[in-house]
């Protein structure tokens, strides 16, 4: 291993969409301050895309600029591949042919770390290249390094966090413009901030690849999309919307992440959060995550989840990152997966775990109806904490909203099951999980 | 160079005080997972301390004990020297001694680095081993690696924080239990918040240290603790809590780094932020740090800024990334304080700063008072936002509160010291800085 920090280290980048213009526009503004704190020359060399026409707003000419990948990964003085093209196929192919030409990546591709990571992971390793995703989860927030580095010397224990800006933008606007979902989502479209087709961001997929990469940095054991409980946010009213905020909660969809003994919560849903806590507070398109450790106790990062810049800065950490060790002449300093050994760790199912719940029931407004839908609860074990009764009728039915204690998810829909078929409920149970011993 | 991975990398601890006992806690409980991190062994193998019978809840008997650092140094077995004394002196001393034992070394001397950081930053890099701070600054939350590797693709526009604990946690309680500067400070003291003689906490002074440091790691140009302009908190009433509030603001003493063209602002004073803010919602003990990058945006970090558990935290993470350095063969991959070069910025007197003000005037009840006052605001070119005047006499004067729109400090010292020349000013203007585009 010798150094070399006085040759340049090179970049070619493949995707030259938001992100990948956002990451040109940084070494356009920003190589001078990049070069002064790495000590030695950063050249982006290479981009490539299908569409090198298009008018991005940055100038390409200086670099060269292909459509073929192969041209990249097959330039020897190439050392990190950056693959902005998102999707599984065909960047996991990309990526792994990069590593067999002993290449080091980066990448904000969540959805293929979260569905494929255990192959890319594996490949990477033997072809001891390092791989940097740090653009995967939450744009601009450093929750990645933070992980792997600033707490290792913590046991995880949990971690709360809100990293759908689209939902996000979304849930806050209900609340604070008064608006339905389906305005909110329309009013997020026309801004930017949700997709022609968002059902990724709205029925919480997107962030369940993150909590599944999250999950697996903190806990050293690969979690993939299917092993995260997913729930969106599209079925929430805006009646629960006001429901909450009168028990002092605003909804969230929350990513939830937590271990006790070898056991596993790894969750996406919609959750009913103290009013008084910081990550209530997060508006609009930002993310936010409440990490606990064993040792640090609670910490909390908060920035913009998504967009160009935020996105690219992260993107360019993880170049800078990799650049460091190669001019150091070293690789792989800090494993992969933040664990060098993998870890035994089995996951919760959905039924076993123990949580407060938020019901609105839709009732016929007669008498016995509290005392019906009380007695099944009890019958289940779940006790009540509060009950609103109240607001007009709607086909003759009404709202009854009640929280309750800590009660066992397998016993609450059975619960719900059985009020569902009783003859005074009108329509299906809006049941929401409650989270209120947050710290931030 | 040879990587050494299967090798134990060695530490040794001079000063078991507080944080010291947390890092032989650290080590204690968490050995296991942090192995797995590393992929190789890490060994506490010494603890220094004058004192080594003093019972701190730890067992310090499976290390090699001394009163004698030079026993530390001496061993060509140790690779990390950790220093946890705290002090200037002998703290640069011992650490200036590692360093030519070719030693890394990691602290938590906040007041070294800002006082004397210059020589010791020198001495480490003429040696070329690592110097881990991150102890130094908002105790368990990462900031140090943040700004020198997450965000190093960044110009750092701003940085604002609460970084100290203790100045918080009177601030708070101030607030919320309706008391006194002098009863939270006694209150704070009785919890163990607040030392016996707690001058450097509430003047400001330990802030100032944190801010020196985070400029220097920001700007990439040295700054010391008399670059810093300090207020402390001790001269807070209660009825400015109480105004601030009505005005829609929260006191909190507040670090403010800024960097406009080559021009550095580094500050520390009590300033009334909007309530409605992130960091306005850091309540007691808790540390907060706003930051604004050029390509990021704005990123929060939030947490335990002091306290055994948390500091150590931060301490072994240090340890184990040059660890990882010294398994690998390497050093120095990250530049001690960011950027490779420095840099030539020049530091704004506060003279110059533009802010917006909070004023408390004492005045005598009778008419023609606002207009003397207003009339020499106005003369100085210091238009006033809002005008708050009502509550008790006491002593036959009246609070009079203003906000101002910017202004220029020098500007307003001098209009201050004109009014409170005239005979129906009863006592010293309060003077409180604004500060209210705050993101978070």
């Amino acid at each position: 291993m010798c150094e070399r920090t006085k040759k340049a280290v090179n970049v070619g980048l493949i995707g030259v969409g938001t992100i990948g213009t956002g990451v040109v526009k940084v070494f356009q503004q920003n190589q001078k301050v990049m070069e002064k704190k790495l000590g030695f020359p950063l050249k982006l060399k290479w981009v490539c895309d299908l569409d090198l026409e298009r008018d991005r707003g940055v100038d390409l000419s200086s670099y060269n600029r292909t459509t073929d990948y192969l041209h990249i990964l097959e330039d020897p003085e190439v050392d990190i591949v950056v693959e902005l093209i998102g999707g599984i196929h065909p960047a996991k192919e990309i990526i792994i042919e990069a590593f067999e030409k002993k290449k080091h990546v980066v990448t904000a591709n969540k959805a293929l770390l979260a569905e494929e990571g255990e192959e890319v992971f594996k490949r990477a390793e033997e072809n001891g290249v390092d791989l940097g995703f740090e653009a995967s989860v939450a744009g601009g927030i450093p929750i990645i390094k933070v992980l792997k580095e600033s707490l290792c010397s913590n046991n995880i224990l949990s971690i709360h966090g809100i990293i759908n800006g689209t939902a996000n933008y979304i849930l806050t606007k209900m609340e604070e413009e008064d608006m339905s979902f389906e305005d909110a989502l329309k009013k997020a479209q026309e801004r930017g901030y949700a997709e022609a087709d968002p059902t990724l961001d709205i029925e919480g997929v997107d962030a369940a690849h993150k909590a599944a990469i999250l999950a697996t940095l903190a806990f050293g054991s690969i979690f993939s999309l299917k092993d995260v409980y997913t729930e969106g946010i599209s079925h929430i009213k805006y009646a629960d919307v006001l429901f909450a905020k009168e028990l002092g909660y605003r909804i969230k969809l929350l990513s939830i992440i937590k271990k006790k003994r070898q056991e596993v919560e790894l969750r996406v849903h919609p959750t009913l959060i103290p009013v008084t806590s910081s990550l209530a507070g997060v508006r609009g398109a930002y993310n936010a995550l409440s990490i606990l450790g064993d040792v640090v106790g609670h910490v909390m990062l908060y920035g913009m989840g998504a967009g160009m810049m935020p996105t690219a800065s992260a993107v360019v950490a993880d170049i800078m990152d990799i650049a460091r060790d190669i001019a150091k002449g070293t690789s792989n300093r800090v494993p992969l997966l933040a664990h060098k050994k993998l870890e035994e760790v089995s996951l919760k199912p959905i039924s076993e775990i123990q949580s407060k719940y938020y019901l609105r029931f839709s009732a016929l407004d007669k008498p016995g109806v509290l005392s019906k839908i009380s007695g099944i609860l009890a019958k289940y074990e779940i006790s009540i904490e509060s009950v609103i009764q109240k607001g007009r009728k709607e086909n003759g039915y009404v709202p009854i909203v009640m929280t309750t204690h800590e009660a066992l998810e397998a016993s609450m829909k059975k619960a719900i099951e059985e009020i569902d078929c009783l003859d005074i409920i009108g329509a299906p149970t809006t049941l929401i999980r409650i989270e209120n011993n947050l710290i931030f």
